[in-house]
């Protein structure tokens, strides 16, 4: 996170609340990790949300010619959580750059500070033409002042 | 299934097999219901592609003005499945009727003739203005001569 | 819904919201219908909860000796919703019998009272053995005065 | 990949095919980059499979006191999939540590060259108290030799 102030960020972070599903865990009952990524997507919706900047017209606007996929995305996951459990997601924008945007997860228990998985997602800004473009000011804008 | 006679049924017979995945059970290691509706859908994509009709210009084709969604659906799951499982879907059109077309689905396991679960869904067609229509011709022949 | 006073069942109504998340839809934006079985699922476990029975141990619970599948559902699909769509289930308990009990789900838009979607799935109460039993008492107790 | 010479990589190369379903993409009809994970997993299946290593008695085994769940997983998407593609999935393992092994992915079209996808997942075994322990023996020795 270099040339970002803590408190920048700080002010930027964002509580999502997600509940294990019951199709949500592999066969063992433990949170199956591809779950984790689609919290990460929901975690970014709700941000997105919260800044100002619905989903549907965010991910992609064809009347402004922009589309914001997830080209990179990564995560760990450093303990057990199970059918039933209530998770705290604390997501952070760590960067935004001309083109893309870098957003961070992290998950906690319901209550309590042990770090339970921890994640990254980056999304470039593409034009009609798939190609990588300037990220639109509004959508910079809305973002860099969190929500 | 009135007015269909039985060997025209059974001409239509299309197996598909799935593995039951990672992702498809319950916390407790059997398969989800919800699982066994996303195997139907695979096992309509496999029956129309046997067909000659490809799924992706089937469930939704512009440039024929015409969409395939699907406006009901039932299930009944007798046996438990697990993880690792590899199934056998039997699946039949029950019924071609002028606007709709009606799957049955059968699931067995890899060997044997218990039957696990079962199923149906009809599919209705629909203009760009999401009323029924009546099913292309095209459709209903492809459907009606099976696989 | 033989000998069930209609009192009786408002009484039981139990509403969730679910929003229409992004790997929830077809490739055409519109609500997966193996997303709506999902979605019911959801809201068994808003309405157990909501009768002070924990899904976690409800839908199997071993030192009890029993369990909950689900053996049957069924759904039809009205009006397509989508993406980003905030959707509002009804839930009711349709018939409590001695071994199973019959959920009721409607689904509406955030506002207003055009029913988009609507099912029925039932659970089954069975014992280690995978046979039918008898629901337990506190659970027929607990269900029969809804939330 | 230091210390692995090509040819023992090129050995361990498994082929997987994956067909793009109904519910794999987002809104927009291009494939959600959490399906890319769930392929990944399929392709450990598939990979341990054919390793003689039935994935049911390897992510989790009791009697023989392992597990070996996924604590770190990483893709990059570089260009787009559609519903009904056909996708060519190239798992190696990258490395195989005294307690982990590291498999790597690479997403091809059903015909050419050109890289869709690529990613990691890490599997590290644990013992009943969930704390790292060494790879059984036997799993190690059918990992090493690949399929």
């Amino acid at each position: 996170m270099p040339n970002t102030p803590k408190a920048a960020l700080e002010g930027s972070v964002h509580h999502t609340q997600v509940r294990v599903r019951f199709g949500d865990t592999d066969p063992y009952g433990i949170v199956y990790f591809v779950s984790y990524f689609r919290y990460c997507h929901r975690a970014i919706e709700d941000f997105l949300r919260a800044c100002g900047l619905p989903p549907e017209t965010t991910f992609k606007n064809v009347p402004e010619g922009f589309g914001l996929p997830i080209v990179e995305a990564w995560g760990r996951f450093r303990r057990p959580s199970r059918y039933g459990d209530l998770l705290r997601i604390e997501t952070r924008i760590q960067e935004v750059r001309a083109k893309s945007v870098l957003f961070r997860f992290e998950f906690y228990p319901e209550t309590g500070g042990e770090l339970l998985a921890e994640g990254t997602a980056t999304l470039v800004a593409i034009g009609p033409d798939w190609r990588a473009r300037e990220l639109p000011g509004r959508i910079t804008a809305a973002l860099s002042q969190g929500k």
